[in-house]
């Protein structure tokens, strides 16, 4: 199997037909990355963009191809580390972020909920046994990441969720009836409010599988283990499904994509609805109290 | 298991907790159907409703409903079957719309392909290698109803497109990026021109394994044996995953419906394109030659 520039390939695209050696692989995967920024204008000129990095192969990935572009392109970044206290896992995940910061030359903030909210994750766990561990961390993990982006002066939050990611989420919103959900998961982004700094999925359309791919080429120390509280069942059907599909139609996942951008625009505009501040933080919430404050209360 | 007017229960409803005896159970399917009827105003007075009826369960079930109503409310039916031209199985399910009609007064007309078109789908199958059966037989069986529909003075075409029929077909134009069908296969109808009698779905909010249960139930002699040329892998990967979802949340398709159901109206509006005359055979088209008279072409 080789490359078209003559090269051995490293890879091949079922749902393109392409063939591809690690040069022209890397090479295409920043141009995929840079022509959906393009696209629905991600990021602007002098923007300073906050990464969201947990130390997945997925945000430092995304790190690394924007820190590439951001040498060619006028905006900066910074990586932003939400540490949710979780032993034996969030620890070492942590390490690898200041390892690759350090030396690719980006600058690293760490924060953790201990600080933020009082208590780890693994904390809270043992005080709530009824929520699922995921309820908590979700919503602590965004809230914490969109003040601190918004306290560090950046002007987006890129966030590593790639198309699988992307297209599991659509379904799942989609079967679940969750339209506001739905609707919230699109390509370009919306300022809802001056409080809530846009996040912009720069690898939205990057298959999970070349995530790692690159990762590996590329020699990114990465934390391939999963979270010990991981245990999405309905996720994992959706995902199984999804891959099923891929293999018999290798284009359902961008089809899928596309069908969620032609018909997000048309929700965008009729379900978005009026973001307020949470009357005890003060951060951007949709009802009266952040959901942040409400499971707050539970503990 | 007890219904709750103390009969014994033949039916236990997951996803509404009900449990139904044999009475109840049918009253439910007509109130159901009533209820869908009622709400997307699918049938006016004085109405003329053609019922296309293959002979399959699904079919024969919405015939038995709509005949019951059409006893206590003012619109009339009409049985219209297609006999596509497949040995040993059209022939048979024909015979039973036949008897059914007789003992339910309900007058039947029988169309054939052989007759509107020069071909049986058996000939179609062997003339045409390249080309599934279901492209020829979705497409000339679709152009046959609405064409008798109109010209037996039809105001709607009833089909009996159930539930999992529903969801099924929306998840797989989804996954296709198909979305000008996927604005097609809507709760209420369109009057999209003169020529186009208006399709609607009194079972759409019935689960299949019901209208089996409804057969059984009644009596109603069914075919229950497969078409031949059969064979959607992809829509038996859909069911399949589908049915599984269920199983793990058991409104599941429900759901998925009522999600459909909101973006539907959006879409119908942002994408229905003009219906035009198929400059060939007169029956209205998207294009310039209907789908049907393209086809006849090839044979």
């Amino acid at each position: 199997m080789y490359c078209k520039c003559g090269k051995k390939a490293i890879i091949f695209r079922r749902y393109s037909g392409e063939k591809l050696c690690e040069r022209c692989f890397n090479k295409s995967m920043v141009e995929r990355v840079k022509k959906v920024i393009r696209k629905y204008s991600l990021i602007e000129k002098n923007d300073l963009i906050g990464v969201g990095v947990s130390g997945g192969k997925d945000s430092l990935v995304l790190l690394h191809i924007l820190k590439k572009l951001s040498e060619k392109y006028p905006f900066d970044l910074i990586a932003i580390t939400i540490d949710e206290g979780i032993k034996g896992y969030r620890d070492k995940s942590i390490r690898l972020v200041q390892k690759n910061c350090k030396s690719w030359g980006i600058e690293s903030k760490i924060y953790s909920f201990k600080e933020e909210f009082g208590y780890t994750l693994d904390e809270i766990v043992k005080r709530d046994r009824e929520l699922s561990p995921c309820s908590y961390c979700g919503v602590f993990r965004r809230y914490l990441l969109n003040k601190k982006a918004r306290e560090l002066g950046c002007d987006k939050l890129a966030v590593g969720h790639n198309l699988d990611d992307e297209v599991q989420t659509i379904l799942m919103n989609f079967l679940r009836g969750d339209l506001s959900r739905f609707g919230r998961t699109g390509s370009y982004y919306i300022r809802l409010n001056e409080k809530f700094v846009p996040r912009i999925k720069p690898l939205r359309e990057i298959p999970e599988k070349e995530d790692v791919i690159y990762a590996l080429v590329n020699n990114i120390d990465v934390e391939f283990s999963e979270c010990p509280y991981a245990g999405e069942a309905y996720r994992n059907n959706i995902r199984e499904f999804l891959n099923k599909m891929e293999m018999e139609q290798p284009t359902t996942k961008y089809s899928l994509l596309r069908s969620y951008d032609k018909i997000y625009p048309l929700l965008a505009k009729n379900l978005t609805k009026e973001v307020r501040y949470c009357r005890n933080c003060g951060e951007p919430t949709i009802g009266e109290i952040c959901k942040t404050c409400e499971l707050l209360e539970n503990l």
